[in-house]
């Protein structure tokens, strides 16, 4: 009886908090022991989590903030490593084992950077400042001396002059659109707004159509005053902000010099002049200050009405007849040391298995935002951690906490770190849990499905600072006030709340998709409007002013992850839950269905319109827009693979959760037999069953078949991508051949599932 | 054989143009006749049709604009009533009877024009500059001494002060988000943009809501910048531009003082205080020149994101806390006189039988576009008509051409010469033909729904300038381009385009509405972006440099006008088509049905998220939005009767269409005997049996119950007004009253239409 009692007392915090818990289930009854617990052991867990989601205070997390943000910490800079070893103490001092690896990496700093306006005789008549200004009232801002000037890291050097070309947000659809205006960009320099899809996409497609060099700028419309007021009224970019960050290709993440090995002092090395992922093209961002007189100075037709920004000018796409500009951008290409602070608290039944937690601790300059509130987060759970071990706790997992450096050029510490270790990771990871900038407002979630119920869960216990609500609640709440009527029965219906497939953006990406992890990504936002992105005013003044100004979401950051950080390491079978996965991969075969259907309709209708003579009908005589090219309908493809993968993967699902459902039933007690971790050890390998070791189609490192960032998203997720991509780009033989592959693969995860559910003890044994 | 043998003839320079009717009708085949034209009274329309389309001249037509836009000739200016005469003189030396009809109404021009921002102590710091400046390359934009200044017609008197709200577009929906954001206008100013709405409604919507004061200005997302280069680099309205109007409420078109009677000298008049249709606060439109430090003085929390124009600034909703902002308007409130052009050709045949075209010749200031360039496109008719007399054409029924005073204020010429002659023309009109101002690209046309077929096929017989195809086959081509995939697939398959319904906004509204006449809403448009609509810069400069600068569009106006007008005058069976019309009903019963549904499903739903917690939790507490406004389900209403009286039209509609198909297929040689001016007789009764007595629940004014201007879009049309409205108010009574009456209604027109086929010869009788 000691553990039911136990779990009672533990449970009253809980549900105090939670009333409506109360209202689910009778007091009388017993509580359902959590995922992966026997009954005994889910009470004592109740009773630490409650415990540790007292610990965490937002004064520490100000306190962290300030001290991580005091002064610009980018890559190679000197209060970057200082970080790092302020960092190491804390963790030490709070019982932690903790050291600093170091990698060696390819770290581009300007040298030379001009964006010139000349006129029909070549002579300049505006020259971009290409600075963001000190602003008084804000300290931090006037640090210029450590202040990394603005500019893409991993661009080309150039120095290229040529007529300016508006392409809206440089995508491959914006292209299209150039295309049926008549309007080439070929020899030309494109101005690009930012968003839409990440900012290396804009140089790559506009190489890829014969632009000689790339600005991108942060249009109102989309990041200062069309979002709020300006800084440092409001939290909004200013006119001389600028948003800074690599441009390196997406083939793959890290060191360029180092494709899927660790970057380590004597890793073999690519010549700079042989990675692929350096951009083919200079590339420079500048401010709307900076963009507005270039943007004046394109003549040509008037842009699409989708292309407008909020700019006060009738936007043209150009080219400009008269004036040119005169674009330069050279590096300091040199190598700098990277200091990935790793800590450790060994597990004390299986310390083979670890849970593995970062967020990066570099930033572009001061980073209050990105990534401080994130770190800063991580080190209160760090910290709370330190105090339960003073309690008495220990994880039954080695826990390993992580801050990387290097993740804002291009995940170069996570990525290093993870390819260094890839084979220990692969034998002994059973998650990894992310996050990054954090703000003010709702709990979102993303990662592999096979932890959506676990993190679901997780949420459904922490509670919101403004609303007191569990965090998960008001997601669904957001969640139902967003959807269409089909989409708010889906929400309401599933007894889980679906969280997001992850692409790229940060340090999870290498984990996921090269070493085969199950992984999370974890923040709160949404209610702060403005930004100061990647720009020397994302600092404590701004942050404390205008995002998660009482720390109060950094708490509960800080809540939530290490309580699934706990949950993990101390359960008895891995919460891994297979339904969720299978159910996420059932709709993923159906939209790829649905967009085959979804093209080939597109095609025809098409098509049918240009017989018909719609194009030639519409188009102007003074601003001509030609038809859409004409290809043949696209195939039927043999989703029949994908279907029976899908459904072997759905039955293994289900026999399995049977299984587990009923050792719950029994009370979970075979679950604390040591037999169990032969099940776990097989669980372990579940996430790479989704791997094919030759990546995805012209992507090898991409392994997962599941998810991908997009080849030309950037950030934006695809899932199934060897199928969705190849459907999207019309490449049917691709297609054909992705739909065997990523069939077999869903096949081969069904049996990955039902061998594990083999070594399952029986309820009652 | 003679009238075979002319046929052929008549229709060679037709086949000319039209090559694919020669692919679907094979030479040998005796052709259709025109609908309501006996085979040999076909073909001689076919030949006089062809030589008229020949006839006008885009030369005529632009120094005809020239002409009537060389100097500001609004109600009441010398060059009003100059243009009045020389348009007299001009229908008479073409061959025309012609005589000038005088009204006398009320038009109030500017005393006195006030907004200034005053700062917390009360002292003015910006007192806008309500002025339109001459620009150099456009002459008549310096003649000041002539122009109207910047204002809304029959604003209310007025000298306010008070904080200054942002209101949006200043509609309902509007006003409801403002209350969920807790922002109330009581005791304020508002400031609206133009747009979404008629401009009435704003001043209206807002004085229902307690503000005491309306400013009205075009952002240059809507009419600026965001849409096209500004004047005079290209077609956009410039800073300064401004653009005047009525504000007269909706309740009555015409003269406020004299509603439902013609304003002769003698009519009895209203106090002018009596007159509901002025407005109840001040209201003053302005630049966004003028309007921008305006908006930029406005705190309070940043617009929802929809609510932004293109100024470079963050728009605030307000109210200020410290800036007020006072507004003065004072008006002359004069009585002038109308001048209203009315020419004439007797028919030869039915001399009592009405085809009435008109356009209004007023204008704000110069209106080159609105309304000259319409109203020179029927002059070019009426000189054509002239040539075509003496060649020895003569239209069986009497073509009434005017041109019309006072439209801009509110309709004034046209409504007062409607109701004057209210009961000859419910005797004698068989349709009245409108157009205003008209523009390059495609041709539109909107219409009570018997003349749909009608207008269509002699759309079909026009050629647009620049495309070489039938105008009605482009605009099909248009609508394809822009529909959904369910929308495409009825425009493909429906033999005829669908015509809209008009609502408010030109001189058809009192002949639909209170007198009851088929009528039609002829133009083109669509291609050039940028307006100067209602100001200073709608000249002849402007209109040649960005317009239709060649006319042609011009020229296929009065080709499309004119030849609808012959052709109906020269009919033998009038040709409205009812099935078209009962198609429309029966889509309209549809629609209202699936309004009430989805306003179930409104309310039902923001119930259930109120009851679950949404609004609470989406609700940032750092700028709150409260739920909406709970109210009971909306209740089912008894649709049978208009299902009853569509499903009654619809047999009715095809008994008569089945009839005059036999007549036509046995050559309609039946068409030409004199009873058939029986069943004529009976047809021009039939737009009135769509009237009730009483008019609109509300609205007595608007008796048809097909459409009606919306009382809250003002030019929006709303089908079934009086059970759409009531179920969009949800006035639950009022709806289920609504469905019986027009009902009721439906069945009085099918029985009309019933007593018009009893009438009709039998074939081969």
């Amino acid at each position: 009886m000691k553990p039911v009692r136990c779990l009672a007392l533990a449970l009253v915090p809980t549900l105090i908090l939670l009333p409506q818990l109360l209202l689910a289930q009778a007091p009388s009854e017993t509580p359902k022991p959590l995922d992966g617990y026997s009954q005994a052991a889910s009470a004592t867990e109740q009773s630490w989590e409650t415990k540790f989601r007292t610990l965490p205070e937002p004064d520490h997390i100000r306190e962290d903030m300030r001290i991580l943000s005091a002064r610009p910490h980018h890559v190679g800079s000197p209060y970057d490593q200082q970080n790092a070893e302020w960092m190491l103490a804390q963790f030490k001092s709070w019982g932690w084992q903790a050291q600093i690896e170091n990698f060696y990496v390819l770290f581009p700093t300007p040298k030379e950077r001009l964006v010139q306006l000349l006129d029909a005789s070549g002579k300049p008549v505006f020259t971009a400042s290409l600075q963001e200004p000190p602003i008084a009232v804000d300290s931090t801002s006037s640090q210029t001396k450590e202040q990394l000037p603005t500019y893409n890291a991993y661009s080309a050097d150039g120095d290229v002059t040529g007529p300016l070309v508006y392409v809206n947000y440089g995508t491959r659809e914006d292209y299209e659109e150039l295309d049926r205006l008549g309007v080439s960009v070929k020899g030309a320099i494109v101005i690009a707004r930012y968003g839409a899809a990440w900012r290396g996409i804009k140089p790559k497609v506009a190489a890829e159509h014969g632009a000689i060099g790339c600005i991108i700028y942060s249009d109102p419309a989309d990041d200062g005053y069309g979002v709020a007021d300006s800084y440092p009224k409001g939290a909004g970019r200013p006119a001389e902000g600028v948003q800074r960050g690599g441009v390196n290709d997406t083939e793959f993440p890290g060191d360029p010099l180092t494709p899927g090995v660790g970057a380590t002092k004597d890793a073999k090395r690519l010549d700079r002049k042989d990675s692929p992922i350096i951009t083919k093209i200079p590339v420079i961002p500048i401010s709307y200050a900076d963009a507005t007189p270039l943007l004046k100075s394109i003549d040509g037709r008037v842009v699409p009405a989708g292309w407008r920004g909020a700019l006060p000018i009738p936007y043209h796409v150009g080219p400009g007849s008269q004036d040119k500009v005169h674009l330069k951008m050279f590096s300091n290409w040199e190598m700098k040391t990277l200091y990935d602070v790793i800590a450790r608290i060994p597990g004390s039944t299986y310390p083979d298995e670890w849970v593995i937690r970062g967020n990066h601790h570099d930033a572009w300059v001061n980073g209050a935002s990105d990534p401080v509130s994130g770190m800063s987060a991580e080190l209160e759970e760090a910290r709370s951690f330190g105090e339960l071990l003073k309690q008495g706790w220990q994880p039954k997992r080695t826990i390993i906490y992580c801050a990387w450096d290097g993740e804002e050029p291009g995940l170069l510490g996570s990525t290093e770190w993870a390819e260094t270790h890839a084979d220990e990771l692969r034998q002994h990871a059973v998650m990894y849990l992310n996050s990054d900038g954090n703000g003010r407002g709702y709990f979102f979630a993303g990662g592999t499905h096979g932890l959506e119920h676990f993190i679901d869960s997780v949420a459904s216990q922490v509670i919101d600072p403004e609303k007191n609500i569990p965090i998960i609640e008001r997601t669904r709440l957001l969640q139902i006030s967003h959807a269409t009527p089909a989409e708010r029965a889906t929400i309401r219906n599933r007894s889980d709340l679906r969280i997001r497939a992850l692409g790229d953006g940060s340090d999870y990406v290498t984990f996921m998709d090269f070493v085969g992890i199950p992984s999370l990504n974890l923040g709160f936002g949404g209610e702060d409007h403005g930004s100061q992105y990647h720009s020397i005013y994302d600092d404590f003044y701004w942050y404390t002013h205008f995002q998660d100004t009482t720390f109060v979401y950094g708490r509960a950051l800080a809540q939530v992850a290490g309580s699934a950080v706990m949950r993990i390491a101390d359960a008895e079978l891995l919460p891994y839950n297979f339904n969720n996965t299978a159910d996420t991969v059932s709709m993923y075969v159906d939209q790829v269905q649905q967009l085959l259907k979804s093209e080939q309709d597109k095609v025809a209708e098409t098509d049918r319109e240009i017989k018909e003579g719609v194009f030639s009908a519409i188009s102007d005589p003074k601003a001509p827009i030609a038809a859409p090219k004409t290809e043949p309908i696209p195939p039927f493809l043999d989703f029949a693979p994908l279907q029976n993968g899908s459904r072997a993967l759905t039955d293994a699902a289900q026999a399995y959760e049977t299984e587990v459902s009923k050792l719950e039933a029994a009370g979970g007690t075979a679950l604390d037999a040591p037999s169990i971790d032969a099940v776990n050890q097989k669980l372990m390998q579940t996430e790479r069953a989704f791997f094919l070791a030759s990546g995805l189609p012209d992507r090898p490192y991409f392994k997962h078949q599941l998810y991908a960032p997009g080849a030309y998203t950037g950030y934006g997720v695809k899932t199934l991508p060897a199928v969705r991509e190849s459907i999207e780009q019309h490449k049917w033989p691709v297609a054909a051949k992705a739909t065997v592959d990523v069939g077999g693969v869903l096949q081969k995860e069904a049996d990955a599932i039902t061998a594990a559910a083999r070594l399952l003890p029986k309820a009652g044994q």
